[in-house]
């Protein structure tokens, strides 16, 4: 058990999640309690902040709105895309975040994130030994992704999966109230893994139900095999719905939604930027099978939608951030806190710490025997595993009709050391 | 008071809402409680499941269903697009639809759907009248555009700017994470009206929080103001967040949405249809202003967000359809069911009858003075208008982490006359 008193840091990095914010709530109140921490810093933007020295106090703001964070999507200590270099290529940030570190005795680090960031926290350990400064840094999942290695699953997924879940079972319905044949195209995210796009399964309650197929990255995309899908689909439901992510690639590794990036337009506008795939199957199928088709692009919609989450992802990505002072405090370091499901009949996940040499960069897609033989829609092992993730219902505090989400006031502290001169 | 003990058939047509079939659910449970009505039909379709015979029965569905049409979105009936000509041009169909009605003693008939739709109710009012065959034919409003003369507002409507105000919300949260400048335009529906873009106003409780801009088809689109615009929120607040309507002009009266329609691809893919207005948008930004940015279309999600859908919306929508089957019985005819809001400081609202006469083929804008000067943003009186109307959250029953939605088995009955021959 390490008896260090010292101050905190916790900071969020990549891209938001419904329940980023449940994870640095549980940082910030599980520290509150340990009674081994003075005060609790939060960095603005990610390792942007601390390089910059940007840090704010949650000593600081209002007990009541560090609740409300709980609920609150997106990332509300803000994030950054900065990605740390090795070591040898670039000790002077290094160096520069033990400096930051050191002027306000911060002993604690907690980086929320996704691949990159327990790729920083795992950096930040190590070289934090190397010149003998004592500081726990431990990972804190967080990916609507779904693609960090040996964790059942990431916070943020659940949540993700039910508000596509839920949302692809309306447009569904919507989907199919004409006598006339449509088609809807509905892209979500995931450029390498599919296991968002993988999630409208669970949408499907009745055979006739949307969506009918499903297209993966993981899973080379054919448009033979497409044009026949949606065919069977319109003879036999009337309507297609179909499922598709962002990243799928052809046979030659080609991603399909480069198929129409740059092009001119009329009225010399210039040039525009194509909407992606979706926008490429849909004038795929305006072109070959049917004119009433719409493609629906849920981007960033689906990585925010805080008052659909699970309460499950909400009280596990919670528990993740408490169980992270926890660990800290025991005295590890390097570690990310990883999820595991117990072999019960009954959905249980508990916490378990995972080296960050193990999880850093990699990636996890979806196996490939839990996709069917023709790589056209998902088998029964996807939505056992997934179904557990979506139960449940956050209690939103509502105001005027609309969510009342925390606002933090995120008063910079006076800064100790030089301004940061990035080279 | 009527007398008449028949048969009623309830239809639905248009786009689909989240509350559409909340007024069919009023009309339904009101229709079995009369006393007066023996059958209660709905048709496949609309208008042209009456033209082809497709009906089918509510006395033969599980009421435990029929309790559900109340919180189930888009049109579970099914609707069509079929838009009926003047009597004098197309008499065969009218007649075909007296004769439907006679051979299932059809004596009142809801048609819950937009223009068109009171414009259909109403052309059949009068010529059953013409030819003397006793009907009651009321039309009961639903539109999520909110442009129906006359009646205070449209059930359909709030529902969509609740889920349209919470996820902005959401969406402008996620927008401003970054520590580096970004654009989000959100593409509404609306082609001639505003009203629900304008409802992305609701999603503003701070100065600095999305939508910092809102365009609307009353007021003419320019590129200099839009320009001008965004790099005012990007300067004040590092981000920028505009809601736009699929419908705004130039001030020549031409779409933007149409800079952009059918454009050659690379690779000989062929030609595709652009994703609209917010392709447009995304496109000059990225040319002109800055390259984060990112085009959020909203599509069908928008009209179906039912697990998002207001509670006042749900009950007058509700209201609407028990109203038309009382005013029905009372012996009116022709007439739509319209919302009154009382002139009292609690918000209050109460059906009376408006003639089909006045809001067949008519629209409602938003009144200039509601607009701000500069036509960018709208004034407090859209918001004092709209919030009574977000207020309150329906009770969606959820399985398996989803919505239950209702399922129908719409079982078409037998046909008692020749089957129909469009000519």
């Amino acid at each position: 058990m390490s008896m260090l008193v010292g101050n905190c840091l916790v900071a969020q990095s990549g891209g938001p999640t419904s329940v980023i914010n449940a994870s640095a709530c549980g940082v910030i109140q599980e520290a509150f309690k340990t009674g081994e921490i003075n005060q609790v810093y939060g960095a603005l933007n990610g390792i942007a902040g601390v390089l910059n020295e940007d840090l704010f106090s949650f000593n600081e703001e209002a007990p009541e709105e560090i609740e409300l964070l709980k609920v609150t999507p997106a990332s509300a200590l803000g994030s950054c895309r900065y990605k740390l270099k090795s070591i040898e290529q670039s000790e002077g940030d290094f160096k520069r975040i033990i400096e930051v570190f050191k002027a306000h005795n911060i002993r604690y680090f907690f980086y929320i994130g996704g691949n990159d960031s327990m790729d920083t926290a795992h950096k930040v350990s190590k070289y934090a030994q190397s010149v003998g400064y004592d500081l726990k840094s431990i990972g804190v999942p967080k990916t609507i992704d779904n693609d960090l290695p040996i964790t059942d699953h990431t916070p943020g997924f659940g949540s993700t999966a039910k508000f596509i879940a839920t949302s692809m079972k309306e447009v569904g319905l919507d989907a199919r109230v004409y006598d006339y044949k449509t088609v809807t195209i509905c892209e979500l995210m995931g450029r390498n893994a599919g296991w968002i796009t993988a999630s409208s399964a669970l949408a499907k309650t009745h055979e006739d139900d949307a969506p009918h197929f499903i297209y993966l990255p993981e899973i080379p995309f054919s448009f033979e095999q497409f044009d026949k899908d949606i065919r069977y689909a319109l003879d036999k439901y009337n309507y297609a719905v179909v499922a598709v992510s962002e990243g799928i690639k052809d046979a030659e590794g080609k991603y399909i939604s480069e198929m129409c990036s740059t092009v001119q337009m009329k009225d010399a506008f210039g040039h525009v930027q194509l909407g992606g795939v979706s926008t490429v199957l849909e004038s795929y199928v305006s072109q070959n099978i049917c004119k009433k088709v719409r493609a629906v692009n849920y981007s960033t919609i689906q990585r925010c939608a805080a008052h659909c989450a699970s309460l499950t992802d909400n009280e596990e990505a919670y528990l993740c951030g408490q169980m992270a002072v926890r660990y800290a405090i025991e005295g590890h370091t390097g570690k990310m806190v990883g999820l595991f499901r117990d072999n019960t009949s009954e959905y249980k996940c508990s916490t378990q710490l995972i080296d960050l040499d193990d999880v850093a960069n990699k990636e996890k897609p979806i196996p490939r025997e839990w996709i069917n033989e023709d790589g056209n829609f998902v088998e029964q092992q996807v939505i056992d595993y997934m179904r557990p993730l979506i139960m449940g219902e956050v209690k939103i505090r509502m105001e005027n009709g609309i969510p009342r989400y925390c606002k933090l006031s995120k008063k910079v502290i006076n800064k100790s050391v030089e301004p940061w001169d990035a080279k």
